[in-house]
């Protein structure tokens, strides 16, 4: 990213009517923003353009789940993909209130769903992964074609005008997934990556923890891609490969909560240039989250007590962005307004 | 508010397709919004439907910014107003991002503005208030009367069709008033109460908690409109009186920063039924800020380290207001999704 770009954003954004730096973490975003939009660009740009926000839900089940460390069986997950198409889950809410558009995507989930229609991309690597904490999850192959699939999507969706996007996820289980994706990666004890999901029991906890070290043990020295293999999820393997696209097609994503920051996190270890297009949507109160924003060095904007995924927390943090380039693109230079500065 | 009412909000939230409270605080306030429309109803309401969301800036001059105890002098929030007027400041950039309408109004600034038109409302109690640090900053009269005008905008609103409104205000030298009150008030020490405001140095600093100080010594052992009277801006009376109409019109209000809140705290102090109405939309930095939302038992929306007023972080609160609406109204139950339940 161009230094004289970024010098020339901040200055346009420090002589807008307010006092310097009064408006906070919207200012951080407006920057970055406009810093994404100035790419391969002459000067600084004058606009930010928001067009065709749109969420990604990516569904996907995991053995994992045989061993009760969910509060739900496996079968919820493709009974809510159905709800996602019914418009009846809390994305859904969100996205008709907020304007954004919504895609879902079967990854390989156990009961797949029969229907054709332009929200609905079915990519299956699998029925589900096998159980981590006895065998890999997935084999290379499943990981690469995962990867090429969420790259797919990103290619598809910005081709089709969208210029900010934002992945959620839906996957009994998941935050196993996510949890060793974590600890295998940053090396971080076992137990501290975990955490009660959606809502597990303290006895449940310690099982799930048990489980998780398992596979965990099988990732000591591997690379990222066998990580994932190890401990991944379809649908955590197919958000890696959307991230790493965005970083190819420059456009701005939103990083929802602990499941969708862990592949995040997986996508910056391969292309740590992936970092200048995220934005941190939303802090959950899952332990491990923490944990993954600090290694990504990031804000989040919301902090509402979440705990649900499906993108649920990028969706909320899209006024935001609109906000920022609407005082970026339209709030008057003190000149312009005739106001003081000492 | 009906207990029985209450409980039914809640079954109805705890139905939706979601792990039980895993929206967070966006159930408190879908549960809020939905109590006050149930509101003299014989059953609980099943849809929140917000109306004309509203933002009011109130516009005030303050005697002690002759002290220097701001960034900007005085001739600054007339400059201010006019920059609201013609659309070019942060809080209207926030209120076309987000639908918001936006209404202006001179409760006292140093230099009238000499416009007439419908979204500026000119009731005036003086050219600026006293400096407090002195004398009173007003008499009851003028107290009284300023409760009476911010009533009167709040029944305007709520009769042309609002159901949401949100106060913010503009006035060199008010963190200073706001600081006042809640350090009269509440009885902490006033070095407490102060911080740094928009931006100024630790000797500007010092000087703020010596004038404010001398207003308090004045305040001791009296009731909350006297102390407004010794303390208060114009632009505070009208609001705490906006606030006040808010609970005789059951309307929701958004409370914005440091001043916003004294202003509500004030309210509150006359009349506890305030509280209920009142939805906090955003944690400023200033540290008298953290005490006042103590006071109100509120936990704000928004924690996006603005340090702006005007209403910019009520403003930015209003799309998790549509959210929570969206799912109490339309997120389907366990049942009608077909989602097993343990």
């Amino acid at each position: 990213m161009s230094t004289q770009h970024s010098e020339a954003i901040w200055h346009r954004i420090n002589n807008k009517t307010k006092p310097l730096g009064s408006l906070g973490q919207l200012e951080a975003l407006a920057h970055q923003l406009a810093l994404i939009h100035s790419q391969s660009k002459p000067e600084a740009v004058e606009r930010i353009d928001i067009k065709t926000p749109t969420a990604v839900v990516f569904a996907g089940d995991h053995g994992i789940a045989e061993e009760g460390v969910s509060i739900a069986p496996s079968a919820v997950t493709q009974q809510m993909v159905l709800n996602f198409l019914a418009g009846g889950a809390a994305i859904n809410c969100f996205c008709r209130a907020n304007d954004i558009a919504l895609k879902v995507v079967d990854c390989g989930i156990l009961c797949p769903v029969d229907q054709q229609r332009d929200d609905f991309i079915i990519q299956r690597l699998g029925e589900r992964t096998n159980n981590l904490a006895n065998e890999a999850a997935m084999s290379m192959a499943q990981v690469n074609d995962g990867i090429a699939f969420g790259r797919r999507v990103v290619q598809q969706l910005t081709e089709q005008g969208s210029n900010l996007l934002m992945f959620g996820e839906m996957g009994i289980g998941n935050t196993s997934s996510a949890a060793a994706i974590l600890a295998a990666i940053s090396q971080r004890p076992v137990e501290t990556c975990v955490g009660l999901g959606t809502g597990i029991s303290q006895e449940q906890l310690e099982k799930k923890i048990t489980l998780i070290a398992k596979g965990v043990e099988r990732c000591v020295g591997q690379d990222v891609h066998t990580i994932l293999s190890h401990v991944g999820g379809f649908e955590i393997v197919q958000m890696v490969g959307a991230f790493l696209e965005c970083a190819e097609k420059k456009t701005p994503v939103l990083v929802d909560g602990f499941i969708a920051t862990a592949a995040a996190y997986a996508a910056y270890q391969i292309n740590p240039d992936c970092r200048a297009l995220m934005i941190f949507a939303h802090k959950s109160h899952e332990a491990g989250h923490q944990y993954l924003l600090q290694e990504l060095d990031a804000t989040p904007l919301l902090d509402l007590s979440l705990r649900l995924g499906e993108g649920t927390g990028a969706a909320l943090a899209v006024p935001l962005i609109r906000a920022a380039a609407e005082f970026y693109n339209n709030m008057a230079s003190f000149e312009e307004a005739g106001v003081e500065v000492e």
